[in-house]
């Protein structure tokens, strides 16, 4: 008879043991190549995707991040490519008032990290076909499809270095605002009803060795229910979410960390 | 704000709105080609993967499937394929009694059925590179990969039309016993603790047209962490599994419906 | 020293000794799905893509083929994906006259034989990414990219069996004309001059079990460079090709046999 | 009526028009990353894989590379993995001798690049499933496998910067054998007879910014016909190529140009 270790961590299927471990194993992404496009949206717009108690922030921005991750320790040093969506809110809870991003979407190209995104912190990951970015005459490209059909083409041109002033506001803007959140959601079993309902934040710490700043771009298709019955309401409902401006873009090189001893993933509220 | 519709049912990310339907969907695999290769293993090594109250059934069978799904009416036409590895068993629980297959693991090569499997039922779904099954000679051959190793080479060979009597006695073994049966398991935020733990089953209806029977075989590979980071435990744990004896293995072609509206998914207990 | 055995067939690298048979290789392919959408187009718009001596037949027909090609013999069983196309033309060579199809170009997710159908034959195969047809509330679909863009959406809708005027009307149509032919042209090293240029016909017989008609239609993407720097061109010259009308499109399941001992591949002049 | 335009370089399908190029194309690969391990084989049976004029150098040295290449202009700023063997040899040929390194063959990801080296310079590709190399515990692995089934683990451990000794013995013994060399053979229409017979060149330059030395490590796997139908006797007579002894392996990072104006490919003889 299988019985559980309650100080280990499991995932289905439970029953041939914890999540396995290895000496060589950490929360280490030791080389990550990101594209950075956000950019202002419609306040109203935005907020019909909020549960509460989360609120746009005080700025309507929605960001779209693709991450080529290479070398990451818990893969035994392969990686994934990951295409995110979200949005700067403040969570107003009971106890607790926070800052952060919500992530709206996460796309990823590897269903193990999507897996323990979604049963471990509540992100929001489904699958999509992310190929490695590609530079061509300075430019920078990458996209995600599913089915074979095109979900978004993301670009960013005309890079130079940050000037002083745009590293210094950016450090202001997001002092203290590094919080990512999610809304953990399951439904019972059969689709009705709800067995969990839990927002979440799931800290980690980058390191950016190589930053760049351009012009971002934002192509998004449009889909029906034959080309992607699984995603098309997601993709058009960003599809259609107003490009109100811009805001400069980022190429960037660096490591990431997943695991914060002291700001583990937690329940908020 | 988003708010959900008690009546609809959701997946993360769940405030896009619920799970798209479309008049073309339903429960139905329309064109299923299946390899199943069952075998008596021992009894005390299979029970050792059984949470209670599932408990080995009078004969310690494990049976694994490679399936071929075309023509899915959920995926718009499309399909996918899996390799599930199942236990004869019984569920002794408070209130019912319930003989069937618990699925100990099943593999899959499309993302979108592996978290509808997982979050909607508790079957423990994890990804796989699985080719079509090919056939030469007359002998059949399917596969699984992961991270470009190898898992298990199944085949199925000698095959011929089953008599009379093997079709009575299959009748006769799997009458009021067509319960797939699993345990749907989520650990709290961050990975400790359980958030959801609960047996269900959820049955479905397969009409077969064409059914051969022949010798199977199964090879599992070995792994070790830094090939299959994580899943090796459970490779490692079905390739010492012993094979006693091969039963009669099967071919077969049919579809399947996974919504049977008088047995619903449910939890049992 | 390595040297050629002059009875055998090689393709590089040759060194390491001929082509690989096996008693259970043939030229069969037992399983194959096919979706045929011909139209009627412009005659000399056509012609520009033709190389003498092969002239438009007296019909301006295009054909593009979607085949799902299974249980191959010479892949050990497996299979692979194309999508062709083809027109409707007369050799009109110094020693013979031929009527027949000339491939312009044949997309295929495979590169074993897109290597064997250029080198051997002079068939134009290059590389698509080709998902398996979707058949959902009776239409058919196929499609074709590369390096994540869409090439080609095809469908055949409407589905009904042919009437035996049809039948008997493509019979007639097609007969003596089943000759399919290519260009095999090679440069020097290095890209410029040629280094093979001979027209070449490669017959092959195909066996229909099953076969519907119905309305097809063709959605050609016009690509630039950056999308798929290797085929654009290609891709955008067909997409611009008139479609006049549409002819009736087939769905056909059945089995195709690639080595015809009476009619092997050969140069034509 | 199509006709060639003769100072243009054309591929099949040649009736579309040239090569295509792009004011952004050129023949540069910006990021390569490389894992380089040759060893000492037996001097015969090395010999038995070399057509004539090619001899065994002075050493009998094998070099399995694998290379992991990024932004490549021609592709758009795409890139592709191969995994390349090439063997130390003496060319000597009636006009000239040239030391450098003959290709016994070349897997690589994509079939664009299999294409035109097969086919402009003679380089004997062929296709494999390469995933992006791992990095784990400072261990650097890459793999390479078809239709499901592994040919090859590479991995490089031990890593070190190499000594000023090495890098100076390296500079001599390379000197002036830079030189890449291949057989374009081509068989006639139908397989049988030569179309094509010669002998090639195919310089390139390469520049490392990063390089390091340690301990390599091929595993081969043994195939049998079911298990890749099309490359078993290659693989094969790899796996069973002995190694008498490891030289030190290398990992590095860098640039190659595959166009020289000064030094193109070309015949040699």
């Amino acid at each position: 008879m299988f019985t559980l270790d309650p100080d280990s961590s499991y995932m289905m299927p439970a029953h041939f043991g914890p999540r396995p471990v290895s000496p060589k194993s950490s929360g280490r992404y030791r080389d990550v190549t990101m594209m950075v496009v956000p950019f202002l949206t419609d306040r109203d717009r935005l907020a019909a995707y909020l549960p509460a108690p989360y609120e746009v922030a005080e700025s309507a921005v929605v960001t779209v991040t693709y991450a080529c991750n290479r070398n990451v320790d818990w893969l035994a040093g392969r990686g994934y490519h990951l295409v995110g969506v979200s949005a700067e809110v403040v969570f107003r809870g009971e106890k607790e008032t926070l800052e952060g991003n919500y992530t709206l979407v996460m796309w990823e190209n590897l269903t193990d990290p999507i897996l323990t995104g979604r049963e471990l912190q509540g992100i929001p990951k489904i699958y999509a076909d992310i190929e490695d970015h590609s530079v061509i005459a300075g430019e920078w490209h990458a996209s995600a499809s599913h089915f074979g059909n095109k979900i978004l083409d993301m670009s960013v041109a005309d890079l130079r270095a940050p000037t002083a002033e745009e590293v210094q506001a950016y450090a202001q803007a997001t002092e203290g605002r590094d919080n990512p959140m999610a809304w953990r959601y399951l439904p019972g079993v059969g689709g009705l009803g709800q067995s969990i309902s839990e927002t979440t934040t799931f800290p980690s710490a980058t390191t950016l060795s190589e930053t760049l700043v351009g012009e971002g771009r934002l192509d998004w298709n449009h889909l029906n229910w034959e080309q992607n019955p699984t995603q098309f309401h997601i993709v058009n409902a960003l599809a259609e979410l107003p490009v109100v401006a811009y805001l400069p873009a980022v190429v960037a090189k660096g490591s990431v960390d997943l695991i914060l001893p002291r700001r583990p993933s937690r329940v908020i509220g």
